[in-house]
């Protein structure tokens, strides 16, 4: 089961200016690959502090997918924080160079298009559709653009790379309160201790007071532990299965 | 000036079932009280991983804010975990016996809902408003449950307590593009180094492409800094500033 961990890097979401809508994205796309991710972590634009924690969870997790800090201005430093990570130097890219003048039609890179083609030695350029900025790879480490329509772009030109055992999923809809049916869950674990089960209570519901997530990769599992949840609670207090 | 992490307890999260509404809002309420947000940590319900974390950012920051994993069933372990960070006790509180007894008109509390009951030693209570679960802190860390609607009641009366000097925010609607800007935004910051300075294209917006946000503490740095950078911009290359 492959393991990812998602580093958003970016002072614009730590100041309240702008909700991450990157790391909601991320997640639901991994699980739908059946990958386990296990960290999202925003920080600000710090280049110590990023190659610190690209370094971590390069080691930690099969894949890390950063977003943001790519770009011209002054506090685009994740590409210098990624090549420190792993002890590499910033080289100007003939390649990245080469697809920058083809997008401008012929005109060369100015100066500030120039910092964009510095990228760390060795990375792995995959390009994806029509945007002329290649997804850059170091190590296990794919690098994204913060803007969520970029990131979205990039993402689906490359997910089939990451696809593992999907997760099943069930969903019940209960119109009990949770502490009335935590001592059902707690049983129904005894009995299947590999089910990923979650309890989520809502108090903004017509319908439904807590809503139940079961969970596996085996999905005939699943399906003995959906049934026995059912007949741990009181047909009354289901509102739907799906 | 006081600084603040926030650690998000939820598979939920990191499955893509849920998405993450309450960092956001800290975010903004944070901002706006002054106080620097500089990590936003989201991880699974495990009580090893939570309680090396807490100990961590309580180590690091002045005020930690958790969500998450406070309730009745299986997966809520933050108040077990935030116990194990400090070294101490799990007990059942009287104090928050007798608030749950009251606001169920004198029933007494059932299994599930005695486990509610169970806290660190020497926790402070924070009754807030008409809730009868309060705001538990231990050291400098703030307890708050994964509920949108409950976390933002439940920080709503307790915000002034988090109030330090405010931050001044302007912002400029650029319609150049931003590696075109890129070299005036270094020479600004050359100038200004103390100024908070954000630049964020944007590929859907109509009347410009990059939005840059200016903030300092100090109102009069500010207003010279933002003076500065208009300057510097081509006259009809700023849509509006606000």
């Amino acid at each position: 089961m492959p393991s990812a961990a998602v580093l958003v890097i970016g002072n614009e979401i730590l100041s309240g200016k702008v909700v991450d809508t990157n790391s909601p994205y991320l997640a639901r796309e991994l699980r739908e690959l059946g990958v386990d991710l296990v960290r999202i972590l925003t920080i600000p634009d710090e280049i110590d502090l990023i190659a610190s924690e690209v370094r971590a969870m390069s080691e930690a997790y099969d894949f890390v997918f950063t977003s943001g800090g790519i770009g011209p201005t002054h506090d685009d430093v994740t590409l210098d924080a990624i090549a420190q990570a792993f002890d590499r130097p910033i080289v100007e890219s003939a390649s990245m160079m080469e697809r920058m003048e083809r997008a401008q039609g012929g005109k060369p890179p100015n100066e500030s298009q120039r910092k964009m083609a510095l990228i760390p030695r060795d990375s792995v350029l995959i390009d994806s559709g029509d945007l002329w900025f290649p997804v850059v790879v170091v190590e296990n480490v794919h690098i994204f653009p913060g803007i969520p329509e970029l990131l979205q772009k990039k993402f689906q030109s490359i997910r089939e790379r990451f696809r593992g055992d999907p997760f099943h999923l069930r969903r019940v809809y209960v119109t009990l309160r949770e502490h009335d049916i935590a001592h059902s869950l707690n049983d129904l674990l005894g009995d299947f201790p590999e089910l990923m089960l979650g309890s989520y209570p809502r108090i903004a519901e017509e319908h439904y007071r807590v809503l139940l997530t079961l969970e596996s990769r085996d999905d005939a599992y699943l399906e003995r532990a959906t049934a026995s949840l059912l007949e741990r609670l009181p047909s009354d207090g289901v509102h739907k299965v799906e």
